[in-house]
């Protein structure tokens, strides 16, 4: 399988990573429908522990079924699948080879009080399964970030060290951000930077608002407007903080909404730059049939040329 | 021993597990009365840790010496005996071979104040003393159930890696759960949802009550309502939970109670598709020809078909 | 599953044997036809490595897969099923938990020249293929006696500490040995001894012959007479060199013979009370029906009372 | 990219293994041309070591440069390229996932006298450098062969544990085997039986000739006679010694010769139920367009219904 | 490249050390415009860690790149280039023996509100990178300073024991520091004497201020007056607090300022024995050219004689 010149470009700006990275990266980069162009669509499924079993699938039954979202991944032509350990010993097996997959290692969930997770698979645990990644979340601003990124060190020089790539969920929350700074621009581009300066090679946050929130960051941003009103100049902003665009990164969907809100985001972060999306909810909540077809609409617009 | 198809079926669920592993889920599901069907009792006898002798053992005092436990599960017909280090210790080597065992390799008591366990036995110690599994509790909700979870991680690593199974008990409890919280429907779903997340081969919770206690999930269990009032339909949620019935669930009996009352709850679980029993204190605490009836009563459920 | 009496008698001679490999000797001594009696037929496949593939299996085509071997045992009832490390791979999934198995852990071949085996399986290999015991060969009276035994050593230690057991096969054979030599009396009780001496839970020998080779042997059966021409006092010798009964020890079918002369054999092991017989070119060079017939027959022997 | 049915009927034969090993085999058996069909075409450029680079490289100095041999194979779509570890090295980064690539391990060389391997490659290497399996040969036969076996254990052990392929050059050569014996039909069966004993995934042996070579092994061929004249049936014997079937066994183009010749082997190998070729000299000591035409023509016999 | 006699002189202040972090020392100090002078100016670029990126980088977008960082630290002819972990892994590759880099092994953040900072680099990552040095920030008077000093204390050992050598940023500050104390001169000196004392080869501070601020420190700066007024006594008075000047002393630019403030400060350093700055924001957030010209200037005071 040739590699495509984008895909090749990509992994030229990882340059410090072993082969085996950086094939573990090319599988990802050139599977499904957007296999070859750089950009990426990722199905997480990670809800289950975040929120529970019956907000998670209650919707769409068949997505209790941890095969369920091996099928749609694949059937989507999606570039990778992402879940926790026991719904990757309850598929990997089967759709061996069919898809990357990445381990998510760690986890929270919404009975815990604390702004932490729990470090809940392992490299070997990777390997085992055949995984062509990890995944980890640090959550900026909680009490608990220097733990969490200290454990990511840790996994992630490990990681590395075995050929495997890092994911990094980057989730500002803690006790100097309300709601609003969760997602504010500039805490957005502060988190998608710190998950790059901690090596991840793909990064994941949310797509950022118009708000600015860090009291010691509006100078600059006066100083240095950004056109905050428009959202692709808004993903323009995460995609420099990525170190320029030299490293990976994709945008959550968040909570489910309607396909076409959806679509108009993912339309800015293919305007931005952004190199894709990571759909969950709004991707295993609907009937198979919408979802695959929300899914291949998604594909669409990143296939179009920027 | 030619497995049954069922169990053969329920093996397949298994499908990253070495045979190791699977040989030990085998050896469990095919011995006693239920050996073959798919469905298993479960004698625990963690009692004496959690509560102390005398509350555990005094109503039926043939009950302290560790034997005692090893013949009733024997005589009884049941499919395996869960203890922790001290009474397996006690007993392993006279009854080697005569029935499958789980280390419980945590435990908590009554002295403590924290939600937490301590680890009491390791991988090492069920493969000396011959056991099938190791047992393991989480607390969802606690402050320590972030460390409860890893320390998991790292025990199921290792007992899978030695062919060893691995059976979690997922009680919730903690600053965010009432007494109605602990054992509501949303909470027991999400617990067991949670154990299997986390890797388990066998789940055991208590049966769920009517109540749908964390807020952020009321307006889910609205627009997909279950029919709380009955026992059946709540199981049957708890088996979803379960990754669609992928896993093994089985209930506790909880508290000593009416013979009636127990085989009631038997009879939901029965007809809701739970795998099973781990009855404990309405067991040993009983005669131990009441405690044969008893359980032969509940067998007798577990092998009409649904 | 109640242990027999004599099957707990068994089991008290490995007093210093931990719980785990009990179990896993009373796993084997419950299995099968023979279950519970003391006795035991085991099948081993190693003759692929020791003769070649077309010597072993063209006989019976059917056998050049692995997973005959595991149904031909099951079917016929055996109490263990012995293969080096790729033919259990091959099947110890599909059959976990239906028969024990034994790993055999070194392997020779008939392009060596030299008297030696290699390493080809390890403790953890058996662990996770959910094997009871491990298998090792010795030569007593090779040059490379002392590095097998050494070897031995090392595995059956951690076998032990692990609880499997450790099935030993000696095979005296060297420098200081002829034909007759290496089924002598004297050789076989000195190999069988040997192999206790090592710590051999189960002892694999090939029936003696009448003849006494050992030079500095003979004065002592001279002044000590046996029976020689009588086959169940030579094996009840070959006992009492198993610390006078102490450990099994079972015999060897030897090359493919008549039906008639291989039963004539077990009726000796059987009166010279032997534990049993472990026959592999024997079974599953025949066609199938007549391996089962056979095996059948063997068994009922082993069944009667002595 | 969903899998065959062939290649799950294919995976579903190595049933202890992880789901990363079989995602590796996955990725082998879907890669290029042959992709889903089952059989497979591998370049192996291990000659350098084995005779010095100008008797490998000179008829086509292209091939001195590591990158070459990447290109050829990608090209050709082939399903695997297998080397040493300097080639990977320096070429791994550069065509990191264009094409599963096979660490070769252990590498003899013809200033040597004995007919032993050093071993020149790790797991861990095989990991860095994105490898799917590592490669390692055994010389049944050689006063070498049990060492040999013993490091494939080792190395095969860990290698399974963390999800990679395990493939076995078995070339039998040693005091007891002349020339003939080498390649004889017995002899090659016997050397991929070992190589299948041993727990490889891929066997690799030379296609035999119509010679019987072992003394012990004539009498048994007499008996079950094989159509030797025709090379289909001794493909097929090899497979049979393959635990029938079960394990994947690719033939050695040998020598390079003409293309008729090769083809004409190629055929039998097809017909005979053996699952591909590895061509080394054959393919990259012929001129690129040459060789591309080789193995176009290579690919199609595979293509076509057996 | 023959080392100058005062680069001799300074690194056989660090007669413990091994030869491998003397010649890392000796790398640092004979690299760029200021070689085997004794002076030095480096690069940090940390910033983006502990203010964001786009107050870092939005004065001078071309520093979002970090490849920028190294071409600049390059073509001004610094001594070395000091940066967290992601950065280096996006550039060390490129620029391989190119300028001497310090990964930063530890990191704080605006969203954080402990004064601490996770461990987010190892030695391990600082060899794979090629860094001749680790750096590591310590916050004496914080809450978590002894923390930070046995975080400290367990990578230096490493980091020295192969060879590397180690830069401590020492900035005081925690609940017995104001605004003015946390860079008051007896702090500062103070400050500067502990990293000395735990083992630092190379000691980062700010310039301190005239003011005294440790009660307990007053009475003896009033019996051994310094005359705090001159900035170049102040620093003669860290130097002194650095082993008498046997280790070496940089001092950070602090905040972007005017050239001319810059360059005074750069002026008493020199004047008074200080060995060097450590110059970030006040360099990459000018446009190049004028970044270049500031360093330069710099440069020209540390060439004069002192």
């Amino acid at each position: 399988m040739k590699l495509t010149r984008r895909v090749k470009e990509i992994l030229s700006w990882y340059e410090s990573d072993n082969p085996g990275t950086k094939a573990n990266l090319a599988r990802i980069l050139m599977e499904g429908k957007l296999g070859g162009t750089g950009r990426l669509v990722i199905l997480p499924v990670d809800q289950g522990f975040e929120h529970g079993p019956a907000r998670s699938f209650a919707p769409n039954p068949a997505a209790y079924d941890p095969h369920y979202h091996f099928e749609l991944a694949i059937e989507a032509g999606l570039n990778a699948y992402a879940a926790p350990l026991g719904p990757l010993e309850a598929g990997a097996a089967t759709f061996a080879g069919a898809i990357p997959t990445i381990l998510k290692v760690n986890s929270s969930n919404s009975l815990a009080s604390a702004k932490d997770q729990a470090v809940t698979g392992s490299v070997a645990d990777a390997l085992r399964l055949g995984c062509s990644a990890i995944g980890f979340t640090i959550y900026p601003g909680s009490e608990y970030a220097f733990e969490l990124m200290e454990e990511l060190r840790e996994l992630a020089e490990e990681a590395k060290s075995v050929g495997l790539a890092v994911v990094v969920w980057s989730y500002p929350r803690g006790p100097n951000l309300d709601k609003v700074g969760e997602t504010a621009l500039d805490i957005a581009a502060y988190a998608a930077h710190m998950a790059a300066l901690l090596g991840a090679h793909i990064i994941k946050v949310k797509p950022p608002t118009e708000a600015i929130s860090l009291e010691a960051a509006k100078k600059t941003y006066q100083a240095h407007p950004i056109e905050v009103q428009d959202p692709a100049k808004r993903i323009a902003h995460i995609v420099q903080a990525c170190f320029n665009g030299r490293r990976l990164v994709v945008f959550s969907g968040g909570e489910a909404k309607s396909a076409d809100a959806l679509l108009n985001e993912v339309k800015a972060i293919h305007a931005g730059g952004g190199n894709g999306s990571i759909v969950g909810r709004n991707a295993f909540q609907r009937p198979k049939a919408e979802a695959l077809q929300l899914l291949s609409n998604i594909i669409e617009i990143y296939k179009t040329k920027p």
